[in-house]
């Protein structure tokens, strides 16, 4: 793996640019408002390349009609404890946003809810939605799909996305949380596209070619499709995530949502969310089993991340490329939006 | 393996000589019904181990002080949609019962409902509950805990049990469902003890011996503990049902649980059950996605024992051995039972 060079800025700085870059390509304020936030806890707390790097995949997707953004999704009250979104082709985090006080209180008043969302773009860094409620101190459990990425089995073809299921709880030592953010899959599709550009092999049991045969060549991992962590097992996860992210909102299933990076619409894929209000003294006590087993040599998840809140960052250090990148679609798109406009003022 | 010697009996008479048992073993008729009928779904839907030799353990467990038989678990609600049920050192699947029909009942009115239960006996075949839940028209996800047997990494102690995670939805074909019902850990402890029995080797990743170093000795891993399936995320998945087994019902941690089998003590560990209502149609459009995901080479597990609900069994294949145990602990118990009377009578 290279490394990626950093460079250091103000967060207040860093929100701008990402702000400016989301009004470049056609997003409203709320839109821009929501993708922005979501893209700085990523930075801040979730992998690297869910934070600036992805934030490109999100402005290809607004200039490549991916995404729309200038909708408001559309919110029902099936039953009084659901709250379900239609995404109307926009961003994941919008609806997400757009309801969160509702689920909070919800939560509070019944004791657990359910957010369900269909028709967004992919939803991005999962563990961000779970962090969020479990700083509400709520636990909260969920699952997304997207285009598909990995067959189930040598010999298969693609039928789920990586089908990520994210766990987050109050619990951490010092106010933090336990935070749980994996794949269904043996590993992410972006280390298969990494390895392949550095010309490295990859682990066995991580992906198949195209024909379905088992492989340890990236690019032909690339051509193939990943495979599920832990065999059966791992398939069976990836399976109840998909019965819950896309059954249970309504959205496409994996195997009918187009490509987040080529297609020209929306993947229109689901996002489940289970929220539940634990018992009193739940943090406390969580807390002290996770630093007993971490005492233990086990690996408690998301406490690295709950130590970065501890500290107001008052500058960042970002991926530098990342960085140039987005500026650069700015700029190009601030040119089109203002020769759009000459032409409209013209006519 | 050694193949299991199998006798054939009507299932009322199977049902009649399970109850017997319970009796004879100092259990009342509530909790015996709940424990029978759990039983025989796992006899018939559920792997062979967690049917007949299962309820084995739970005979020897009645007679050896680590459950009460005679107890009724105690339900509060600490917010509307939320059902805690203290199992009083009890079997996990009366308090299921006592509060069935409140948590279909809530479900369909708010949408969805927890159910947690603390302070009982290991929970059995943890599909059984998912099952029931399905069969109800809803998407149901449990979670349970139990004495340590599994290590999450070699050189590590045991800090959890086999902490499996259970998921069912309607939606298999034919009016079926779709069942999950795996542990966290690679395999199952049964299967150590087996392939121990039977002087076989393990494969590989299965366990560590009691120094955790890595072995295929099952001797050994007997002595040593289970691994998690898929390492870290396997190891993630059985933190998190740790959390929401013990965590959200206020149980005993894994690491606190007495062993199931030779405690004097209630094991006293934690059940938690999230039921969902799922949307209009969501079993006509599962069971289309099932039959498709099918075509397509993948499992989808569950299906065949929802096939064999399909005829009502008027005779059943039982394990021989099995159920030449329960008859002769029966038997002792019921020797023993008279005897105390009869002491009892002359007091």
């Amino acid at each position: 793996m290279t490394a990626t060079s950093q460079t250091k800025l103000p967060m207040e700085q860093l929100r701008s640019i990402l702000t400016t870059a989301c009004h470049a390509v056609g997003c409203n304020d709320g839109n821009a408002a929501s993708l922005v936030e979501a893209t700085l806890s990523a930075h801040l707390l979730g992998p690297p390349a869910m934070g600036l790097p992805h934030f490109v995949d999100y402005l290809e997707a607004f200039k490549g009609g991916r995404i729309d953004g200038r909708v408001t999704p559309q919110v029902t009250r099936p039953l009084p404890a659901i709250i379900s979104v239609d995404a109307k082709k926009g961003i994941a985090q919008a609806g997400f946003d757009l309801v969160f006080s509702s689920l909070v209180e919800q939560t509070r008043k019944t004791g657990l809810a359910l957010f369900t969302q269909s028709n967004s773009y992919t939803a991005g860094e999962l563990g961000y939605y779970v962090r969020r409620l479990a700083a509400e101190g709520f636990v909260a459990l969920a699952a997304t799909n997207g285009p598909p990425l990995m067959a189930v089995a040598s010999g298969g073809q693609r039928v789920y996305c990586t089908n990520p299921l994210a766990f987050a709880a109050p619990g951490g030592p010092l106010g933090g949380q336990i935070v749980i953010d994996q794949a269904s899959s043996a590993t992410a599709f972006v280390k298969l596209i990494k390895a392949a550009a550095a010309g490295e092999a990859i682990p066995e049991g991580w992906a198949i070619d195209a024909s379905g045969a088992p492989t340890t060549d990236a690019a032909a991992a690339v051509a193939g499709a990943l495979l599920p962590f832990g065999g059966a097992r791992g398939a069976n996860i990836a399976l109840m995530v998909e019965l819950l992210a896309a059954g249970l909102s309504g959205a496409n299933w994996s195997l009918d949502a187009g490509d987040f990076r080529s297609s020209d619409q929306s993947p229109a894929i689901g996002l489940t969310i289970i929220v539940l209000a634990p018992p009193p003294g739940f943090a406390a006590r969580a807390a002290a089993q996770a630093q007993r087993l971490a005492s233990l040599g086990v690996h408690i998840p998301g406490l690295r991340s709950a130590n970065r809140l501890l500290h107001d960052e008052e500058t960042t250090s970002v991926d530098a490329e990342a960085l140039a990148t987005i500026q650069a679609i700015t700029a190009a798109a601030g040119r089109q939006t203002n020769f759009s406009n000459q032409r409209s003022a013209r006519s």
